[in-house]
């Protein structure tokens, strides 16, 4: 039987970034719904391993050797051992959109059996507006034979750029630590078929599991230090930073990273992602350099990690710069 | 076979307010779930009409005339002719909780084939915290078999008292006029199976057809005008009043009443509900009679209900004066 490879909107415009230690058996579950377009492989730990990418998928594989090369020193900004090197993917990528997952993602299902193509829905969160201004209680309006309820200003209905689409799970349900410890065997089996915005001005705890961005957009606020977590909407004065937490010191720090974060604003001059993202870098070495070491360090990275990034894409840089 | 009373949480403790012109029979349907608790009905139209009410409820019902002679001159603040005169309802009930439906919501089934206690689901989500504060990405931490994801700060999971718990509908999607003008075929047939809190600061439009609160934390603010607006959380000082609009009108105002919420603020000395609301009162005859003499009308109609409240319930009231 001949694979269908008609129909799969932004083809051309959307690159999976896959961050990886091992075989990338699980592709074979995807094969339907992600041939068609083209993964960036990050190959993480010992770089002397061969990971092997089942047949028929168009791919490029980077390892730590790689990325060495690449970036020179400024690959001190990749983290090394943890998913998060996944955004070097991001980085290198000359695509406007991105996709990633994590290689034991499997495919679910919908309560009547069928495979779910979260990609599919993915890219149709980032082709439609999002609506952060104001909440719709009947979910995402520009889903079929839905729309904007009664009472939900006229003026709002356009909406504005979807940023991130962030996809859930089911199964494991990604829970911390201290939870995990407490409850071991919950399961998350509900399937919930709703697609909506994260208002404005609200922090959400960001999952890189499954998940996709516009990059023109905000690419370079994308850094996902050791464990992602970001925000939902298009605003870089409230954009998050990636944390490189480990858990055991990520859930105390969470209590003084999070008002931090409520209380950031930007000034009127960071009109490019990037000088946003370096304006952060320096209030995060100032104000929470105080609770740990670890904090000017991550600042340090964060300014690199945009030298790096305007390196490896100088037309967006020029732009920027030229305007 | 014996109909089952036993396990019907906070029986004693909630009244079911039905806006009502015709007979009841929408009742039977409803039966299981509604029978234990008390309703209180609300006779819209003319009162020398008769409404049957099915056998085996216990309730109490009020006309126009009743009104009238309960509340003098105050019953100026009620509306006549439009779903909106169940606020009465609240005001004489002298239960904590209230829960508000429309005579022509049939019980909806889930995917199963199950009928949906929507009374049951309200109940469960009064008496869950509410968490405003941060967005938990898996929905409902409180519902069974799901709890806060990663990330998700520890000092925040406690949340606050739920305040309002607003349902949603199958099939007729409550759209505007224009809408289901360009829409008439429209039905909305997704059934949705998830309890999510609207963010702190976050409008969103408020329908009166499926709808349960907290009386004794905000129920002077639950004043419907002729058409239900509101404000999820018992934040009162970006709460909404009802706003007594006419479709056609309506569609023009809400694009200059948003944003009026959404600049409003109160000031500290407001304490109670009562205060902030003939506070809103007054800002919103000094702000929005500029778009239409009905403000200032509105306006004194909101002192009007909230003097009536005090004094269909002078112990909450002496409560207050004497703090």
């Amino acid at each position: 039987m001949a694979t269908s490879n008609s129909n799969h909107p932004l083809k051309d415009d959307l690159d999976i970034v896959i961050p990886t230690i091992r075989n990338l058996d699980f592709l074979e579950m995807w094969r339907p719904f992600f041939q068609p377009y083209h993964l960036i492989i990050v190959q993480d730990g010992d770089p002397s391993r061969s990971i092997k990418v089942p047949d028929g998928f168009d791919y490029e594989l980077y390892n730590r050797n790689d990325i060495n090369k690449i970036l020179g020193p400024e690959a001190s900004c990749i983290s090394f051992k943890d998913s998060a090197c996944r955004c070097f993917g991001y980085m290198v990528s000359k695509k406007k959109y991105i996709f990633t997952i994590d290689d034991d993602c499997f495919v679910a299902k919908d309560p009547t059996g069928k495979d779910i193509n979260a990609l599919a829905q993915h890219i149709k969160n980032l082709l439609n507006p999002s609506t952060p201004y104001f909440f719709n209680t009947l979910y995402d309006p520009f889903s079929d034979g839905a729309d904007f309820v009664r009472g939900y200003p006229f003026s709002l209905r356009e909406g504005i750029p979807t940023a991130v689409s962030h996809g859930l799970w089911l199964n494991i349900p990604d829970y911390d630590a201290p939870t995990q410890l407490v409850k071991p065997r919950e399961k998350n089996t509900r399937y919930v078929d709703a697609v909506m915005t994260i208002p404005k001005g609200t922090l959400f705890p960001m999952c890189g599991m499954n998940l996709a961005f516009d990059r023109k957009l905000i690419g370079p606020a994308m850094y996902f230090g050791l464990m992602g977590d970001g925000q939902p909407i298009g605003r870089y004065d409230d954009m998050w930073a990636g944390w490189c937490v480990k858990e055991y010191k990520g859930i105390f720090w969470q209590e003084e990273i999070i008002p931090f974060f409520q209380a950031t604003s930007l000034p009127k001059e960071c009109t490019t992602v990037q000088s946003c993202y370096v304006e952060l870098a320096r209030m995060v070495k100032d104000k929470l350099g105080k609770i740990d070491p670890y904090f000017v360090k991550l600042g340090d990275a964060m300014v690199t990690w945009i030298e790096a990034w305007d390196e490896l894409n100088p037309k967006e840089s020029k732009k920027i710069n030229g305007k």
